[in-house]
């Protein structure tokens, strides 16, 4: 992409835009690793340090379907019941807006997702791959009508064709959402990647009053230096999870984000204070962070399902092997 | 930075660069966790896992005056006798070449830096601050003369004001050295400011035939995505460690930057054998990599060591008494 026209940056990195918004996604996508096992203590935790923290939104788990997701086999946070939600939060009488994460093809949503007026949920973030994009489309009018607030996140964008993720967009544009999100599925995305996808998910949402995000996965080590080049191209919605807690190699660290934005909305030490009280215990049970698995599986653009599975097997620390396999099955 | 002209970029994620030159400081920069206590089995490990990679320097430590690092508190690696040097690698038939450090005003470079000839080493670096560059510069000189390879480190870039450092490198330039690299000692930078450096001293050093480098911490999980920033707008000069190894959080890993070049001279699965094998185990006694206190000292821009103390001391984990202390101090 050296020889396109570079994009202008939208600040420098002792600016400031107060347009940024931050969603924490601590409970949503670190609930992978644990099948949304939190305690009520540790969403408590998180919920409070992030509306002491200044941040815009928390996703606090999925819509997930009981059908295919049974609740004796997960927890609350894999389904977000609103008895479950407001066991926590009450009517989070808070600036904090609360968004839970609705899988097409894995959400039964007509019938779950009730009317935001009944609900303690502020927002709706559609999750989908391209293909699934009319079944995105029909859930994320479904929850509009329902009165919620719509964010869609289009998955796996570093396997999608730029001819494809061009005609995605331009059904996307047509939807309810606020902000479309760039994701960085596998981890896969060096940083002109991102610089070059931006440029085009900005030039699509031009002009519709929408915003564009980035969530990032921390297999190579780059999430949050891809979500600071996102931001600086004028992508204005972020994910983090604190400690980058997340499936696999995790996401971007929201004490790493919040540190580079010198957003005076934005609040350091409770996050912090969180990370340390209730993240990091978390770690004797738990694993998570970039690991050279990851790393191979980013770097081929891959789902990074074997890498997990490699790491909770009988061999996980043989790279080698794991390395073999990767370039073998390629 | 985003209203000056953006440089062109030298390539992209998928081209290669037959001219990059990877220089492993596994044993130099991680032996600063150890006091270069390293086994002479581990350095020859990493010895022959480069020469496997098709790495093209190794630097095996510091040339460290002994008034000041008696040898019975250091290991072998801080002075780099040939002696020492010899054992592990005998006379060096191969094509990797042999970096020593020479830091400036810790380094009795006249007497313990041989003649080339008379020395397994191919390459002297010189490391010094700019307000030592008086003494680099006769340092570099003294190398030169006496027929290594010279390269210079100008070191915490990152609180060098532009005026001082153009009116530093217009020095520098004069010197034998056929590299300058861009040195983020308390891995500061964000990748708009590494590209801005690069792009001064890529200035610099137009029409000299001196090379560019950069050598990245991982404060704030950047060390990687900042090399790459340096390697587009034009460095060919790179650091890396295996599995990230040195003080505090540590450096590029070599292993992703390896992934990433996709230049068929370097290989990655012999660095991934001796990281399991070697490296790894080196874990259950010595602490790097990215931490919270080291994203605090890194966004602060100020040297880890006080982050260093504090994950050796009795509150490894009070980041935010960690956090208090260091804005009380700024």
């Amino acid at each position: 992409m050296g020889h396109e026209q570079e994009p202008e940056a939208r600040g420098s990195w002792v600016s400031y835009r107060p347009d940024i918004k931050i969603l924490d996604c601590t409970i949503r996508d670190g609930g992978l690793v644990c099948d949304h096992h939190f305690s009520d203590e540790f969403v408590r935790a998180v919920y409070e340090a992030d509306v002491e923290a200044g941040v815009d939104y928390m996703e606090c788990g999925y819509k997930a379907s009981k059908k295919i997701y049974p609740p004796s086999q997960y927890g609350p946070w894999k389904h977000c019941d609103e008895d479950d939600m407001r066991r926590v939060v009450g009517d989070n009488p808070t600036d904090l807006k609360l968004s839970v994460m609705a899988d097409a093809e894995r959400t039964d949503y007509k019938e779950d997702i009730l009317p935001a007026d009944e609900s303690v949920f502020d927002t709706v973030r559609v999750a989908a791959y391209i293909h699934q994009i009319p079944i995105a489309m029909d859930m994320m009018i479904d929850a509009h009508e329902k009165g919620y607030e719509v964010l869609m996140q289009l998955m796996a964008v570093s396997v999608v064709s730029d001819k494809d993720l061009r005609e995605g967009l331009d059904v996307l544009v047509q939807s309810p959402a606020s902000a479309i999100y760039i994701v960085d599925s596998f981890g896969a995305l060096y940083s002109e990647q991102v610089r070059g996808l931006t440029q085009v998910y900005m030039e699509t949402v031009e002009g519709t009053g929408k915003d564009v995000g980035f969530h990032g996965h921390n297999n190579q080590q780059l999430a949050y230096a891809n979500t600071i080049e996102a931001l600086i191209l004028g992508a204005n919605r972020v994910d983090a999870t604190m400690n980058g807690i997340g499936r696999g190699a995790g996401n971007c660290p929201l004490e790493l984000l919040i540190g580079f934005l010198k957003n005076p909305k934005f609040r350091l030490r409770p996050v912090l204070k969180c990370i340390q009280d209730h993240v990091v215990p978390l770690k004797q049970d738990m694993e998570w962070g970039p690991k050279i698995p990851y790393n191979i599986t980013g770097q081929l653009n891959c789902h990074p399902r074997l890498a997990i599975g490699m790491r909770s097997g009988d061999s996980p620390d043989d790279y080698v092997a794991f390395y073999d396999q990767m370039i073998e099955e390629g």
